[in-house]
């Protein structure tokens, strides 16, 4: 992704690992585009009611990895206060999609990729949470 | 705003406190806009290098409330803890905007009345996790 | 809404309609809120697979008003050629998820709310832009 | 990115071209999280007083990708109507936005990596709206 690149040039680079900080903002972009495509499909799926749950929680999911990964993504006058409240709130977000997701995976391939995916975030949102400290 | 109006017919409203859940959904809502505003309003001020702080917890505090008044919106299938841990973020996100905003409140009409709306927006948020228990 | 307040001290107002442009960011961001919410509403009815296209367009119409409503409201060096093509598309999401929701006003309540204000949203659009020329 | 896979196994692919649609989506989202990065980086530029005109549009561009990204990710009971006006203001707001980083691309590396992306995503949405037909 692009904002890889626009990061390691940024005039004014927080502290925060640099390493740690980019797989947070990109699995939290990818995560939010993973999570709405999720619900759609299961949407489009002939056993619906059963996936009411998994659908709520990917839309909040989506939600949630969109509004971190902008914030995070933000490197100018950083508050590490308004960081590590959203990236607990995402990984928490990210946690309980991926429990819901899981017990679909079995039938639904979107729902065990989807599961992977917030596995991958909400380790990365642990992460830079770590490195905050 | 019609939100409320859809919340009241809805099919399967969730046990949170209805008045508290309304007052979070509407002030996250409001509060979202008022800084996306408040952002554009700083970025066309003459002391704009006064209030590149502001301008940016401006933009998180926006997306914050943005996810979270979706999130709080939501009724079916709520899960408390994803909402619990997204209403405390976008709590510290209205906080520290306000903080902010309030440095500047004397100069900047917009700052006032951005931080007027995040106090309100961060104790919707405090009164619905109470509610929440 | 507050963004109101924000628009009335904004140093850098653009040389559109003030009422008009008042009415299109306020009714962006309440048709927003409001299909999220008619969204979550569907999916918790019972006969939610007569629904599917309905909750789909409530998603997209969400989206658009939401992306519309954050850059109509922004003044500051304010181009038309954007703003005139996202009210655009933003007309035409609110007419088509309006339509779908009409044909479910008589069973679901939410669904009549919700197309009563993507219709306010629609013509909202359309005066800006008639107003933009 | 995931939503690439995501796509492979939806239960309800739409009839647009398989690849169009991939490359739409993805630049979407890419071209979104740059543009946030992007607004950030020049916002603690020394030299903000000349990127005004920059992060405005970044910031529009931002908001009108990911809402197109979201809207042409979904393939459940797809509206066509809905999709082309989407990706056709995305388009616009991806040339504006462009436009004003090449002209600041000489003496910021992010404003050069932004209109490259840009002028991808541009590009992925004419193809897509050629598609369409």
């Amino acid at each position: 992704m692009s904002v890889r690149e626009i990061l390691e040039v940024h005039p004014q680079p927080s502290s925060l690992d640099r390493e740690a900080l980019l797989r947070c903002v990109e699995t939290c972009f990818d995560c939010a585009a993973t999570c709405v495509s999720c619900a759609d499909a299961s949407l489009g799926e002939k056993d619906v009611q059963e996936l009411i749950r998994c659908i709520r929680l990917s839309l909040d999911c989506a939600d949630a990895c969109e509004a971190t990964g902008r914030i995070v993504a933000r490197q100018t006058a950083v508050d590490l206060l308004v960081v590590g409240a959203m990236i607990e709130a995402c990984a928490v977000a990210c946690r309980v999609c991926r429990e819901e997701c899981e017990r679909h995976a079995a039938h639904h391939q979107h729902c065990a990729l989807t599961a992977a995916i917030c596995l991958r975030c909400e380790q990365a949102c642990d992460d830079l949470l770590a490195a905050i400290g």
